[in-house]
């Protein structure tokens, strides 16, 4: 286990969160008790840099499709998120609820019945000017189907007391 | 969400345990910060009873690997986890792994890059006698690999202070 999930200054309800490779909107849900609303800050089809090629194993100048959103409950952010998935590689059911921005990756996955896996790549604390002053918990993973990446994701959670203790 | 996982009588870290569609072993060993320890009661290869064939949705009389388990950390139970898999249908690779019992699924599925999903099918709070007096919450669930199911999971969660406030 990465080391930042032991740390007792870190709520255990977070942790979980950020522990899980499983839906994180369905935990998310579960401790609040009410529904998760997507808002989306940014979505666009994007040439893939030799970067972000790396990190799909794709060829750079690939489509990609690239999409920052906040998960929020009761106007409260929990979760904000950027995702990059190749569109070659979105199966063509999914493509229309996948590049729309206010449906959770998780959810989408479950309705269309989607056998996948998460590969949690790193967890760490960074700083993110969106949570100003706050610490955050950043995690990256893959979302792997079929063999291949259908999506990597940075999920960065603020970690204060709107987690619980 | 099923209306148990609301109540605000069960322990927030307890309910998203029981509401991921991730691995609960990995949730476990970030709560506790610690490995999980699997303990067998019993394993067993049976032939599917009508009934066990309906869950797993194979023939009556074929051959089914019939596990209960506990999930312990520091020897306290977290988890009491009976578990149908039809033989068959276990991947090659990973069959004696599966059929040894001391090894968490999670982490069979995750060591395999197996692709799966989780369906979640109910829970609802239950009297095991295994916890005495506790309430205890239970779950069933399947988990699907090729679109078939490869194994029918019931997890009983005794609800109490081990979790947590």
């Amino acid at each position: 286990m990465q080391d930042v999930l032991k740390r007792p200054d870190i709520p255990a309800c977070l942790r979980i969160c950020a522990g899980t490779d499983g839906s994180i909107t369905q935990l998310l849900e579960v401790l609040t008790g009410k529904s998760v609303k997507v808002e989306t800050i940014s979505q666009s089809v994007v040439k893939a840099s030799p970067r972000i090629a790396g990190l799909l194993d794709i060829e750079p100048g690939d489509d990609v499709n690239d999409r920052l959103v906040t998960l929020k409950v009761d106007d409260i952010v929990y979760v904000l998120a950027k995702s990059l998935a190749p569109i070659s590689r979105i199966p063509g059911g999914i493509r229309d609820d996948l590049m729309r921005a206010d449906i959770p990756i998780g959810r989408i996955l479950r309705e269309h019945k989607l056998e996948t896996r998460r590969d949690i790549l790193n967890i760490r604390i960074v700083h993110r000017d969106f949570f100003g002053e706050l610490p955050v918990l950043s995690r990256e993973y893959k979302i792997i189907y079929e063999n291949k990446v259908l999506m990597w994701i940075n999920e960065c959670f603020p970690v204060d007391g709107r987690w619980g203790k």
